[in-house]
């Protein structure tokens, strides 16, 4: 399929105290429905790219499936924004409580948790992944490099699955959990296997992200941007490694930083 | 209610070479569910300050309420986060459909909604609203000379509605739909026209956030970040002045740039 993320349009532009006309790059922001079994599920707006990824990784991060075997049709209608899927075994109660609140017992894990779906997907990670500072740099400067369409648009999110040696996928997405989805998806359709691997990642670390981090298993999480409290306090919680603002030599290590190694701790 | 959007937690650093231990902040994530009338109604996750504005923006942009008058019981228990709202007259076709996908015709308006809600609630603005160049970039520093928040934490969106002179009111929120509904809320609580006024926004211009902007009845947004394609199809449809990339003395002007004024033309 034509690869449809980017679009042009004529802009009307300001400078040097003068408007001009030029062209230029925008994102697309694309609509697309998924009806699962027959019935419409959810509602995506995503880039256009890797549709069948970002369906597969988003049915799994729900909790619908586990492996993409159990998918027995997959069908994209790019023109008019659907997919259809069709699936053996629907967990009913999964579909149904995707968005209803969790309230859970005042103690413990649960807490954090404030959709019941989630409670049911989110799993602990115990992978001992090890990477070194340096190579957590050197992996977000790989990001970086492949990140020409956010250069382009200002408008789209990145996100990388990558081995201890370098990039091993990227996509691109103008929501942040799709990009995320698309690589979840991608592993799950190569049988890539993920506990050794680590993500890194251009945006926000929110609870959702880390949500979907820990439903995929993988143990750490790179990232430029910042994180959130609710987020940090999940990454506790399921073992993850949550690192933000690596930015040039630097980085801050919120959680379970025993994973980052290869340089002598000075506090 | 004391404000605790922003937390403090010891964070493990990296830089030159060295890890070391300092405090610093983080922005809260906070998860506030509306019961509507007795019934769940929505789970937003938001940053926990001005949460009556945001809720009562909220129910505006969904369509439930007209005026603010129309809730009959608004309370907040934010140590458990949920809110409770009384209305009279709960149109319930527009409580049940909100995320339904909408199938439109294939031409005209209605081809860019994709959620029936945003059909019922879209309005397009015939407000003959005007800014100078100059004007747009003065409001934009001064929308960044209010968000310490953003650059103590690096997670928080910001948006002000701004007269023709300055900013009027200035919210923020890990959110960026929030921080919009937060200043709906606060106009319809406050009684404040807005035919004659102009949002800054340091947030992205997605579909979502120009059709909050279309609801507010809102002619000028001003926005630092990029726009998507989507976004710009609805302003230009919605009769919507959408500015983006708005930088130093730099702006691009998207879609109605006839609002834009004060400087000679080039082209």
């Amino acid at each position: 399929m034509e690869d449809k993320s980017i679009l042009t349009r004529t802009v009307r532009k300001y400078g040097n105290g003068a408007f001009f006309d030029e062209v230029d790059e925008v994102a697309a922001e694309f609509p697309l429905t998924v009806h699962l079994n027959g019935e419409e599920w959810a509602t995506m707006v995503c880039s256009p790219s890797n549709l069948e990824e970002l369906v597969v990784g988003f049915l799994a991060s729900e909790g619908i499936i586990r492996r993409f075997s159990e998918i027995t049709r997959l069908s994209i209608d790019q023109d008019k924004g659907f997919a259809y899927v069709q699936i053996d075994k629907l967990p009913e109660d999964r579909a149904r409580n995707t968005s209803k609140r969790f309230i859970g017992s005042c103690c413990g894990k649960s807490r954090q948790f404030y959709f019941t779906n989630d409670m049911l997907t989110a799993k602990t990670v115990t992978a001992n992944t090890e990477l070194t500072a340096l190579m957590a740099i050197h992996h977000m400067q790989e990001l970086q490099e492949h990140s020409q369409d956010f250069h382009r648009t200002g408008g789209m999110h990145n996100a990388a699955i990558c081995s201890t040696t370098g990039i091993i996928q990227c996509y691109q997405d103008i929501g942040r959990h799709n990009a995320l989805d698309k690589l979840y998806g991608y592993c799950l359709m190569n049988h890539i296997p993920v506990r050794d691997k680590v993500i890194a990642f251009s945006g926000r670390i929110s609870s959702e992200v880390l949500l979907k981090i820990s439903k995929m298993g993988i143990a750490i999480l790179l990232s430029k941007s910042a994180p959130t409290n609710l987020a940090l306090e999940l990454a506790d919680d399921l073992g993850i490694t949550a690192v933000g603002f690596i930015r040039g030599d630097r980085m801050n290590i919120y959680t379970h930083p025993e994973r980052i190694t290869g340089t002598e701790l000075h506090i």
